[in-house]
């Protein structure tokens, strides 16, 4: 079996119309949901790009893998979805993004360089880079945000696009009624279409790498698709920019009370330069169309690349998973971007498709199960035909609850993390790096939100309040559920999550061995132990060495 | 400046004179002593070789290095003081021990061959190798416990000692009346003298190894002069095993009541061999006086050691460290070996002599700072001149204490780890591999126990209890008490630990650098920013390529 990884980028879980959104259409989303299981409580490990990633990619915590923020490099040797898939004899590969840093000093430690084939996954995150493309080519005074190259600029130039950054100046703007450029960088031109061709927008160029991709592919695979979009900034070319209106919109999941008194670290987000720009209803009129225009387009694309795998042959025996590395507030609470719990940002859409008959009795059906980003690395490994090594995967198997057989235990809570250490909330607030950390546990109905650094906890109770205005962190009736959740949340940390280099099996196995490797520290006379262990030192001294006095 | 960094094996906290031993006699600790500082209160990470070893080399916790038991492999990339010392110049020797096991799998993933330079040094626990020898040469029907090569058994063999393991049949057993081969495994064989010359012994041998180490090496070096001894076997050469004898042993330090309605995890510890042997008055009248002979003659032998280094002219600029990486029961609280917390067994003796002038306000004095095993890791990089990497190395520099000059926050309570998977303790206890883990939190006064698997913790109450007789972790009076040392073990679970690949400075000096690299996301018209971050996108489209209708 195949396996035909999807991700958007910041896609919200709400923003899909199997999901309820009321005017947004994704029929080929609800295509696959109608042949699959939807998870309608999926979360990830950190609500935001990079950390959120390596956790999908390496199947473990935040906290475990240690790239905590978008360009903290993942260690060197840390293992990755394609370490276990290969190992297992299926090709993992990157056609898209992945937001990974590599470990520069680390490998330059172990001389691994980047243009070995070692050297080479270590830099990718594991994955063989059909095409990598990170998808953010900012360029400025101090030069650009991601220095390797990009394939889809270079797609664009090919295309006769000039520039040094068609990506901004054209792929990311529009075109002002004066004819000047309009940087799709700016909110206020989020409703112009892009200034690209929309078979040249970066969706439909990813989507044809893919079928690309799976026109060449050697079976069994797993295909990273890794879409930028619906990823700022925020604007889409035509027809997709003109789809929806602001009567498409929703009313913004916010409340006054939010602003009154809100803990501190939940201020310091208020203040954000987003935050501010979200409360403007002129501001959520013009971005969010455009971002459900990308949305649609997104849509489509997958669409196509849908039928090219039906055409392909491939579609019977490829396992299909759509998914996000995150939401998007878009003026909700009072935020903007995502980097905080709220269920815009930190919930996910998660839809898979297990073509296999074992799958058939929960095809078009949703699993309310509390569901972790980990646990896709956990499913593929099991899909490759591989056990699941949980000394390293933190996640756990997806695959009962895609056959219709729920696991008889299961987590009682996720658990999400957040570092904001490289942001200026972490100086605004005054705490060291190492303090500028997060920490939620959510256990389908409250909410626990630890913070670092000696500020209260935040509580939501979902049950009573869904929209999660009212943070009773510092309600005393409220006492038990949060020592109940810090309870969760200290079993969690004490998790054995670095004992990576040898398994639970392994060290059964090992039980009571040094014996019959000889060391038998613990003998009085020798016969605490069977004959064969001790019978070597039975017997005359060979020859005496003694000092003689 | 040098470091010559001794370290033996399970010596207890107690065994010195200095340290208030009233029968042994350890002149030459004593004059390290005299000349340097005295921790009165270092305790391991782990009290067993392996993990509390990878701490020391590793300046981290065990649950972050992950290497958390003996031949739990070493997780390849984990920085070590080889890879922190070289990089500030230092060499960094290995002459003896380090127990530690290399992370083959992980090296062979990353394509490192062991003889490689880099290779051998992941191998070597970060070392350069001078000369190894684990000191545990065991053989039995399912071949050696160590397949390494052992350079003290082939200098026994150049000596003329037979067969294939001399380090068992004579260096570590002795000769019964009856002219039969005494195997210092059997404790009974403890008082007689091992079958070695006193000079070809394993404490001399290593000591002349080091000496000869000295002599041809480049400075500035960071030597760790490892030594197996006083570890089991108990068997020592004369003159030595005759130095000491059952008048010279002090009584265990146990109680009666610490048999009643024992926690089951220390019950569990009760019921081991080794624990009902030195039950065994015999045992102890037998085994303590060997143990005591092999103190004293690393203590001679740290006398040669001394006396060279000043011959050679090394000694004005070399720091000296004597430690051990845990203790030994040797029948205290009912239990032999180590493994568990009480201080016989997770204190250590500390000696720390700074030959340079800022040291000379502390020369000959105690000091009672909570220290842990890791603080070495980050002294030595002080001493080599560098800035502590505090994201990676998890220890404290304890060169303030050396100088006088006591920091102005210090930790308020040790942490220690165990984790019992591969013992029979787990299956007896029925508690999983990764359930079978305990953490030791002491503030100095109070000392809890936490046990996963859903034990209730204990707690001792060093103030009143000296001893540690009294487990008050059932006692409702200590709650309180109990929850304040849970609240440290939580705030320390969840400490920073696996952002390892960038630093604090880094992270601060990468605040707000985005937007000047064209990342310019939450802009509503531009006007937001400085200028000059927006110009690039001023000005006429300079192509048009959207889609006309």
């Amino acid at each position: 079996m195949n396996i035909l990884f999807v991700m958007y980028d910041q896609l919200r879980f709400d923003y899909l119309s199997c999901s309820g959104h009321p005017h947004l259409k994704t029929p080929n989303f609800d295509r696959v949901a109608a042949r699959g299981v939807r998870f309608t409580n999926a979360y990830v490990q950190s609500p935001v790009c990079g950390p959120s990633r390596m956790s999908f990619y390496t199947g473990r915590y935040v906290s475990s893998h240690g790239a905590q923020w978008n360009g903290y490099p993942l260690r060197v040797g840390e293992l990755t979805l394609g370490d276990h898939l290969r190992a297992l004899g299926m090709g993992c590969w990157l056609i898209g993004k992945t937001h990974m840093k590599a470990d520069a000093e680390g490998m330059g430690r172990l001389g691994l360089a980047s243009d070995s084939l070692i050297g080479a996954r270590q830099a990718e995150c594991g994955f063989d880079a059909f095409v990598r493309d990170d998808g953010l080519w900012g360029y400025g005074p101090d030069g650009w945000y991601d220095e390797k190259r990009s394939p889809y600029n270079e797609y664009l130039a090919s295309q006769g696009y000039d520039g040094e950054n068609p990506w901004a100046d054209y792929a990311n703007a529009g075109v002002s009624d004066e004819a000047q450029m309009a940087s799709g960088w700016m909110f206020e031109n989020a409703e112009r279409a892009a200034n690209v061709r929309e078979e040249d927008s970066e969706t439909p160029w990813l989507t044809r790498e893919a079928m690309r991709f799976v026109d060449q592919a050697m079976a069994p695979w797993c295909a990273h698709v890794s879409y930028i979009k619906p990823h700022w900034p925020y604007i889409v070319p035509a027809p997709y920019h003109a789809m929806y209106g602001p009567d498409d919109i929703l009313p913004p999941v916010r409340d006054a009370s939010e602003l009154e008194a809100p803990h501190p670290v939940l201020a310091a987000y208020h203040d954000t330069r987003v935050s501010q720009a979200f409360r403007q209803d002129e501001v959520r009129r013009k971005v969010i169309p455009a971002y459900m225009g990308l949305i649609r387009q997104c849509d489509d694309q997958l669409g196509r690349l849908l039928d090219h795998l039906e055409a392909s042959g491939e579609a019977n025996d490829t396992m299909i998973v759509l998914t996000s590395d995150h939401g998007d507030y878009l003026g909700d609470h009072w935020l903007g971007e995502k980097d905080f719990f709220h269920e815009a940002s930190v919930k996910i859409p998660l839809i898979i498709l297990d073509p296999r008959r074992d799958a058939d009795a929960t095809r078009g059906t949703t699993c309310g199960a509390l569901v972790e980003a980990i646990d896709l690395c956990a499913t593929f490994i099991e899909a490759a035909g591989g056990a699941v090594p949980d000394h390293i995967v933190e996640g756990r198997s997806l695959m009962p609850w895609l056959h219709g057989q729920p696991p008889k235990t299961w987590r009682e809570v996720v658990v999400s993390e957040y570092d904001y250490s490289v942001t200026p909330r972490a100086e605004a607030l005054g705490v060291s790096p190492r303090d500028a950390r997060l920490f939620m546990v959510f256990d389908g109905r409250w909410k626990l939100i630890h913070a670092e650094g000696g500020f209260r906890p935040m509580l939501f109770d979902l049950a009573n309040d869904p929209g999660e205005f009212k943070d009773l962190g510092d309600d005393t009736e409220a006492s038990g559920e949060i020592a109940r959740l810090y309870d969760h949340l200290a079993r969690w940390s004490r998790r054995m999550s670095q004992r990576v280099t040898i398994s639970d099996d392994q060290i059964r196995n090992r039980r009571g061995k040094s014996a019959r490797r000889g060391i038998l520290p613990f003998l009085v006379d020798g016969s605490e132990v069977p004959a064969d262990l001790t019978e070597r030192y039975r017997g005359p001294a060979r020859q005496d060495h003694r000092d003689s006095d």
